[in-house]
């Protein structure tokens, strides 16, 4: 029988209701003919709970006991939902991380999945079971201790097995119907995308629009598995949710496929830098190792030795960069006149797979803000992504701008 | 090192304080210069809410899904434990079952141990390690499943624990401050044991006196571990609490060590029972099946080939009784005139080793009761015990009577 994969998040399995209303969908796929492996969340608020007590309990805490405590919520969900599918007389177990086994790597609290072998499943479906209920977001290392993938891993979890065992689809169920042109708060012209390729949903997933874990959708692109968002909160519709997947499989996509923002960005600048090889990674190693998350980065020409390096990073942040450079100045690594910080600035991004073959999109984009008097600050640009820094007043009126002028309320 | 195995149980991890203040326990006797194994239980409610979870789920749950939901409470205590320890500069881990191994039936829910191998946890003592938090109450299948060990399982773990690695003594933590000779609540003269044989602990656990699991000491006696019950709440004193032993190890014992209760306790009588070869077994196979827990027996000299048969059992399993014993009279497999339930009696029982070697304790308790004008219903004894049926009202007096009688409040 074909395989599907059915991802359920917290908010779908966040108690007994919710979870008997998810398994009723697992029930009618099953009656659909697919033999079905569930990954589920803790339900919501759960994780949240073992993490407070572990941060209480050690604030340095030891990474591999964190994986040991924080994965016991999935499990709870992952036996609960085996129950359930039994009542309607369906076929289904539960399997822990350890017990398929998801084998990662040991970089507890941020494992990888190396290997995920499939017999011990494939077996069962064998003699007649219809559901394996895995446990999400964790493994077992090479040393036999727990692991976990990072927050959001089950994501990362359902697309791994879709991949081992070669399933039709990845549905990841969840409390949006799927990925929309813009964010649907900022303007009700926002549209929800029937498909959208791997690589725009991984500009679009980095750029905030948090519907799925990045490196899910890395994995998936990588495998080809066919993914799938949906809310879990909708009546059934096969045809429902939007389809992550190959260029390919989308016949007529349109140039921009979306409008991303981030809003709590700040621009730093360093001015007058002293010039010279190796100067980039003078600046930027301090700050990676400060845990700054630099993203974009823009260096004026370099005039009589000296120039000036501009980068973004989360607001939050700064005064953790600040320090970061102050540091590297006393040791004598860099030298720079100042360093001016903006902390008002939000970063609007247009995204779409049509920009590799279509010219003009950049100058539109900056005709449209400038027509609305918004100034551009950076600018930055990739082969389907071009971003920019605006005034984070601007940020609301920027994003419905864009979002009407490349028409993207129409299909 | 000499090795201390130190069980926790809900009430004594039930928050963050709690287990703090349990692992200064464990600290001292690291300390003290012991490789400490601790057995943990949930955190007190824990373990009932998942139970709760399970029924409303599934009421005809599938046991293995209900061992793997319910196992995860002491997975959280044990790495919580670890931490803190962690925290406390002493080098600790976390142990789930399957990871020790700790190999059991695939009885699921109520397992029992087969073997626990020590390999693992004694290679990471070799290495440094000092303390091994593990969770109590579950273990693996050999179907690689997780299993539980019924409730209050985690005493039973921390014995096997002690006896699989020859520690020198088990201490079990627990909300009371050891073993009495009879329950506080009925007399103030209720004085605490220093010591007590596992024969009559064993009498004294199943008469109600519900300190400790009746397995852990089964177990415990049979592989001579010395288990001590003690109060996770009183200050540290190394001679504190209740050791429960080999006889031999008691030096000077009384003849009586306690006085036991069972106050919700029914009668029942059949009348006139047609007597015949195997008529016990037609009787009390029926209410096996029907999961009555039959405890006193009684059967009159046979006249005139029939026969009463008395027994004892809960007083809410009443119903259960008269409606097994209703069925085999209908189906011919016995024969009586008349039922009788007398749900307004407790039991009393006096439990001491010294009576294998003192005579008369039997007519000196009967003696008391009678004085006291307390009548006798039933009467049954074996070699360490003398139980008697009374009326359920006279229990408190006859406990007292019976204290005072056998001076049990003198050491």
């Amino acid at each position: 029988m074909p395989i599907l994969v059915m991802k359920f998040g917290g908010t779908s399995v966040a108690n007994l209701d919710r979870i008997a209303r998810a398994s009723k969908r697992v029930a009618r796929e099953v009656a659909n003919g697919y033999d079905v492996i569930v990954i589920v969340s803790a339900m919501s608020g759960k994780t949240n709970e073992l993490v407070g007590w572990v941060g209480d309990t050690s604030p340095m805490y030891d990474a591999r006991e964190y994986d040991a405590i924080v994965s016991s919520g999935e499990n709870v969900t992952a036996g609960l939902m085996a129950l359930r599918l039994q009542e309607m007389d369906i076929p289904a177990r539960s399997w822990q991380g350890w017990q398929v086994p998801v084998k990662t790597t040991s970089a507890h609290s941020s494992a990888r999945i190396n290997e995920i072998p499939n017999d011990n499943i494939m077996e069962k479906f064998g003699e007649g079971m219809r559901v394996a209920v895995v446990a999400g977001f964790q493994g077992v290392s090479p040393e036999g201790r727990i692991t976990t993938l990072g927050r959001g891993g089950s994501d990362t979890t359902a697309v791994a097995f879709a991949a081992a065992f070669e399933a039709e689809r990845c549905d990841i169920y969840t409390d949006v119907d799927g990925v929309y042109t813009t964010d649907p708060r900022l303007t009700d012209k926002a549209r929800k995308l029937d498909k959208i390729a791997f690589e725009e949903m991984l500009e679009l997933a980095s750029l905030g629009a948090k519907v799925l874990q990045t490196r899910s959708v890395e994995l998936a692109m990588r495998y080809k598995v066919k993914l799938r968002v949906l809310s879990s909160f909708e009546e059934y519709d096969p045809e429902a949710g939007t389809m992550v997947c190959d260029e390919e499989d989308i016949m007529e996509s349109k140039v921009v496929a979306g409008v991303a923002y981030q809003r709590d960005e700040a621009k730093m600048t360093l001015i007058s830098v002293a010039d010279r090889p190796g100067i980039a990674s003078a600046i930027f190693t301090p700050l990676a190792e400060a845990g700054v998350n630099v993203d974009m980065i823009v260096q004026n020409i370099s005039e009589e030795g000296r120039t000036d390096m501009t980068f973004s990073c989360p607001v939050d942040q700064v005064a953790r960069a600040e320090r970061a450079m102050a540091e590297a100045k006393d040791s004598g690594e860099i030298n720079f006149h100042d360093l001016v910080a903006d902390t008002d600035v939000a970063k609007i991004s247009v995204v779409g797979i049509g920009m590799r073959s279509h010219t003009g999109i950049a100058a539109k984009m900056f005709d449209v803000l400038s027509a609305e008097g918004i100034n551009i600050k950076v600018i930055t640009t990739s082969e389907i992504k071009i971003s920019v820094l605006i005034d984070r007043k601007y940020m609301e009126l920027a994003v419905q701008a864009l979002h009407d002028a490349f028409e993207l309320e129409k299909a």
